[in-house]
């Protein structure tokens, strides 16, 4: 059918639901109307940034007026900011897997409220790149943790479940093609590292705490390159799990620092 | 001597630091020169509230102007905002463990070639409480995981490093003493549970995916109240690591929501 699929059999029987970190609701807000017609979603960490991605789609688009008078939908409220262009919704989600994973589940009841269909996740942003040229873009096929293994341990209560990874190919394969039609602009399709930490985890020499050697941390990066690591970040693998179980086809990719 | 300690045997022999998150760094700033008289930082999530809370401190310390004009001193940056009032700094740190730690490594780093001394830290901010009156403060006195146990798992490369949550109990004592003071301030020391996700970590049924039922939610936190957990929220495992490693005196008090 193409609807985004709501894993929790509570929701049905409650009244109102309160999309808390967006400032949405079922019952102050007409989310069929505002959102119904949504296709793309694009998310990334910086509010700044997704508010001139959607500018940019803004004026892609044709659509009418400059674009620079973009309300943010989100504005009561200062911890995501959300603008729209047509049929395309730009989030900015923050830093790690739990800020993004409070966001993806709101906006995944967002969409699903909205009865939006056939709806396409896509994650754009910064990462570090990994033996690769600054500037490249990495079209993430597979989501890894710190041992590089394609999976997501999310704790429910005091469990914990291990979650799939995966990321939907065929749109992967359909952002590779969309890059080589534009020059200079070079894209591969890799592994993406996600990790919880950006110094420690990440293997950086220039944190407040550093306990291990410039050869340890190259051995270490060495590896994730040999395991297919193309580059590193911090929400990938939340980002792919959550997305994958909830039916919603999603990718993410990413251009290293330059 | 009461300085930082930063335990990082690289960062000498650094020509510059560049604190990245912070939009500041030892070469583009004077950092002795900013922050040398710094002797409290209070951190919470959201920047809009880091805002109003420097801008009430800038009133209580009878400080010249209203306040109102206070400048961001990140303001090149939207991943943290940072205000200061006299001899406090109020610093936002987004949600969730990966987002504060990023913001706390460069802070102590600050602090560090600042040449601060006797820096008290105390996180303020909201959370959700556990068998208390709605709107009490819960000052911690020791941070807990999700399985109740005062300890932070932090992943160094791919090792998982153990850390102690222990904050310290004088300050906590003596900001209970303060809240006695006021009156109408219903105040207690108790255990915080920091987890990684807010939904489903949190035993909320209203999450894009919810198993469990809501007896087991009801047992899982009746087991965390039996255990000594007061209120529930998402940084203060690594918060309390963090700052009792670089020799911080830190407290995490925080006001359930309302």
């Amino acid at each position: 059918s193409g609807l985004v699929h709501i894993k929790n059999p509570h929701l049905d029987s409650m009244e109102e639901d309160v999309l808390y970190h967006l400032d949405l609701g079922t019952k102050t807000h007409n989310l069929p109307a505002m959102f119904g017609d949504i296709k793309f979603v694009c998310v990334g960490g910086s509010p700044n940034r997704m508010r001139a991605f959607a500018q940019f789609m803004h004026q892609e688009l044709g659509l009418a007026g400059d674009g620079e008078d973009l309300a943010d939908i989100c504005a009561g409220t200062d911890r995501y900011a959300m603008y729209r262009a047509g049929p395309v919704l730009s989030i900015s989600h923050g830093m790690g897997i739990p800020s993004i994973s409070i966001m993806l589940h709101e906006l995944i009841k967002l969409l699903h409220h909205a009865k939006c269909r056939d709806v396409t996740i896509i994650r754009i942003g910064t990462s570090g790149g990994l033996g690769i040229e600054a500037g490249s873009v990495v079209i993430t096929d597979m989501a890894v943790d710190s041992s590089f293994k394609p999976q997501f341990e999310q704790v429910v209560l005091d469990d914990v479940v291990v979650r799939s990874t995966e990321l939907d190919k065929d749109l992967a394969e359909e952002l590779l093609a969309c890059s080589r039609e534009i020059p200079d602009f070079p894209t591969l399709i890799g592994h993406t590292m996600c990790t919880y930490d950006f110094y420690e985890g990440q293997g950086r020499l220039d944190g407040a705490l550093c306990s291990f050697s410039s050869e340890k941390k190259l051995e270490y990066l060495k590896r994730a390159y040999d395991a297919g690591v193309r580059n590193i970040e911090m929400e990938s693998t939340a980002f792919a799990a959550l997305c994958g179980l909830c039916g919603l086809k999603g990718e993410s990719s990413r251009a290293p620092r330059l």
